[in-house]
């Protein structure tokens, strides 16, 4: 099947000048990140084209600090330095829902660790909940090759009681209990909708329970 | 009343070193944009530490060329372009529902210009409405100190005439007649809520003619 993709946007791999440049993160788990992100961002480029759902990830905020700004020619950034962005990386909409979520990959067999995230995720997480958004952390065990996405409520209960001489992990076991697995497909290789299909739908028994 | 910022975010005006470089853009309308962007963005500043919305500008999109990696210190970019961005500027979530739009001042007096959209905008906002989102322009007549939401349909809808030979511009009537005008408050100086929920309330209205 071949894929047109919308105006403006590049089929995947059709970087200029080879491999493009990949903004440094604070994290030293930020590498092992690369290929999920690879995986999720051509999934969000099919879902796209195929008009399933509208789902970005956010540029790196820069700080400008000397841009050149040649006759006729494009503005050139001379020097610039990256910021810790407030929210998480990816968001959009799909069937009505905003939706909101960031990637993380760990090498753990048993758990995965909180340090993977910060604070302003997690706060942004509750904001976005409290506003009615669908958030979640989109979870690979890369030794293990299983891929979830963890509702936040789930990952901000951990969180909180980490703050409280809990345990500084999720355990496998809870992710699998209160997470959705994504499964490997063709096309996209990450086909995430159906598992968010069914976070959503939990979501909404959850919801239903408490009326 | 005392605004307390959640963390990570900076009281407005707290830039350092005095005034932020902004980007450019490819118009020639871009600065005209300035202050109506750092009245929403104020606005957005508010709703999220009021826990009324939650919405950003999405930060520039920037093609990285070069890059230093000091020893015990920040990285640095050294050579790096502006991208056009994909999707409209602003977007984020608010009572349930996806919002997404963009801001455009212009010195006319009769009319709104179609050229300060961009296709690869119209396009985003026709996949976003197809998708569930609140999508609408945030429009300034800035000679008139006129202030509207415009919806995308109706924005979508002038734009796709202009194609067949129609009119290059949206007159003031029309967005008088399909908007919905943000009256000047004081905190924040631009109270755009409000006009939102009257959109919001005439899409559903919409929608239910329609059943």
């Amino acid at each position: 099947m071949t894929i047109r993709y919308p105006s403006g946007q590049q089929p995947p791999n059709a970087g200029r000048a080879g491999q493009p440049i990949v903004a440094p993160h604070s994290s030293s788990f930020a590498k092992r990140g690369m290929s999920l992100e690879k995986e999720i961002n051509d999934a969000n480029r099919y879902y796209l084209a195929t008009e399933q759902a509208v789902i970005y990830k956010k540029p790196t905020p820069i700080q400008l600090v000397k841009v050149d700004y040649p006759k006729r020619s494009a503005a050139v950034v001379k020097e610039a330095y990256f910021k810790r962005p407030s929210t998480t990386d990816y968001n959009g909409v799909y069937q009505g829902y905003y939706v909101d979520f960031d990637a993380k990959e760990t090498r753990g067999k048993l758990s995965f660790p909180l340090k993977n995230f910060h604070q302003h995720q997690v706060d942004h997480f509750r904001r976005c909940l409290a506003q009615g958004g669908v958030c979640f952390a989109f979870i690979r065990f890369t030794t293990l090759d299983l891929t979830y996405l963890l509702p936040a409520s789930d990952l901000i209960a951990f969180w909180d009681q980490q703050g409280r001489g809990g345990r500084k992990s999720v355990p496998l076991t809870t992710i699998k209990d209160r997470g959705f697995r994504v499964k490997a497909g063709l096309n996209p290789v990450l086909d995430y909708l159906p598992a968010l299909d069914q976070l959503i739908a939990a979501n909404q028994a959850k919801g239903a329970d408490h009326e």
